[in-house]
């Protein structure tokens, strides 16, 4: 019953043939991701950049550009906008980021008149498939909101629901971690996750099973659960969605994952018209293309919402 | 070039015999490690608190008594007072709890006459031997202060620096941890790090090199640190002390690998006047006999200093 990245990448099969635009698509480690994207029948892509600085790439990787609509537009900015537009319009069914700088990219995601605005917050979510643990993890949000409020928690949660749907988890449990499993005043990230918890057992949050605060050993690992007994908990061991506390503990377990633990991994944004992908520099290769097979199967999951 | 545990045992038998005092003895996770330190030529141990019910237990798990000093006293405050007073005294070389909550424990700890105060704010360190990297790491704090402010990172990374010296490591490279390696005014751990650094840079912080702020893949791997270009950096890949930003972080870190990686790992509460074992129920048996083993190293190294 292991689900992992290549449940995602069948999945992305079923689904109706996804394109991806990106934005200033003149870079090395991109064209390489979305040419393996397009082998592998993950996704089709609309690239918009520099023409002849794409060409000149595309030959240095052994990329066939056959296939692929190329948008010439030299400036970034206006590259950055032509692409966005293309997703906005419903011609692309997600964005990625390509060789501009992320607070410009971020920009024409925000844009008001072309931009992929739903006027939620976005959040990140990073979807890990880890030897020994049985399903995926949903990890939020390590890298976009710095210091989460209680009411940005719970966008984060609603804007993960449709990707945990999207890779087969319809009702995905949600641990709002923290160094301990109980509430004490002073620590106000366990009182948060006590509200979290609440709420969605009052139905404000739903779609998902809250219960936190949980320390780690709890959220994932059910022989300790077990061990601490921990018998009464909606959560023992079995939690989809891991909610960090702030960016700097959500960022280094995830760096500390990525480093130490041979793991698949891909990443989106979301809380977005469509599902956008912020790969980093220091993402492998097979990261990216996961990122590109995740942000499909959540574009349909979030196709078949709207429609 | 490896470093890890075993060397960290080796080094024990070059030491003189410590032994621990053990803090109300009579329970069995316990006394099987102290079993095995003893049979490993790690440590003996004097065991305080109720004789009867430790020696039903040490039938239990086969462990012959001889040779251990038993001092029999079933009141659990009290047995925690005797044993501190045996390290307080010098008749023990480290400080071990047993069946007695932690609270209970910490106060036998800080009791200011017979207890191992030494004026400095106690912290938490954890060494850990993780496949893939060739020294050990020592993560701090992720079990004890909850939000430690600029003078109590000071006084956790004083604390540490004897745990490394211990370990062979004499001068170690501190990376004080966040999600980015950038100072950003809206991020304060970051400017936090950034003083601390600075504070290092001053000679007010002897006997380490910090470098901070750093995300935990320019701490921890030469590769990402090269790819990132951090060639400017005192830190390039290769930290030994992990200083977290705050106890969910380090917490979360230090439970995400003992949950993913097959690790190595010890731990003991230092600041104090000889090192302190205080390890937990979810501790493996391992974790157990590891953390007398580090503790015992460590004591060498207090005395050695004193002396």
């Amino acid at each position: 019953m292991k689900q992992g990245f290549d449940d995602i990448v069948a999945k992305v099969k079923e689904c109706g043939r996804k394109t991806v635009a990106v934005s200033v698509a003149q870079d090395s480690a991109v064209l390489e991701a979305v040419k393996e994207a397009k082998a592998r029948g993950i996704a089709d892509a609309i690239l918009v950049g520099d023409e002849g600085k794409i060409r000149e790439i595309a030959a240095q990787i052994d990329m066939d550009l056959t296939g692929y609509e190329i948008i010439h537009e030299p400036d970034m900015i206006q590259a950055s906008l032509k692409a966005v537009k293309l997703a906005h319009e419903g011609k692309a069914d997600m964005y990625m980021k390509g060789l501009i700088d992320t607070k410009n990219f971020l920009k024409s995601v925000l844009d008001k008149e072309v931009g992929l605005r739903t006027g939620k917050p976005l959040s990140h979510v990073c979807v890990f498939e880890i030897p020994g643990i049985d399903r995926l993890l949903f990890l939020t949000d390590v890298a976009f909101i710095t210091y989460p409020t209680l009411e940005d928690k719970i966008h984060i949660i609603e804007n993960t629901l449709p990707v945990c749907k999207a890779c087969g988890v319809s009702l995905p449990k949600v641990a709002p971690l923290a160094a301990v499993e109980v509430v004490n005043p002073k620590m106000p990230v366990t009182v948060e996750a006590d509200e979290l918890t609440k709420m969605c057992e009052e139905g404000k949050i739903p779609g998902c099973i809250v219960d936190g605060p949980l320390s780690l050993d709890l959220a994932i690992d059910a022989e300790a659960a077990k061990h601490k007994g921990a018998t009464d908990r909606k959560i023992q061991g079995d939690a989809d969605v891991l909610l960090f506390p702030d960016i700097h503990a959500g960022n280094l377990v995830y760096k500390a994952i990525v480093h130490m633990v041979k793991v698949k991994n891909g990443c989106i944004l979301t809380g977005t018209k469509v599902p956008v992908i912020l790969t980093s520099r220091s993402d492998t290769f097979e990261t990216k293309v996961n990122s590109i097979a995740l942000a499909a199967v959540v574009a349909e999951e979030m196709k078949r919402n709207a429609g």
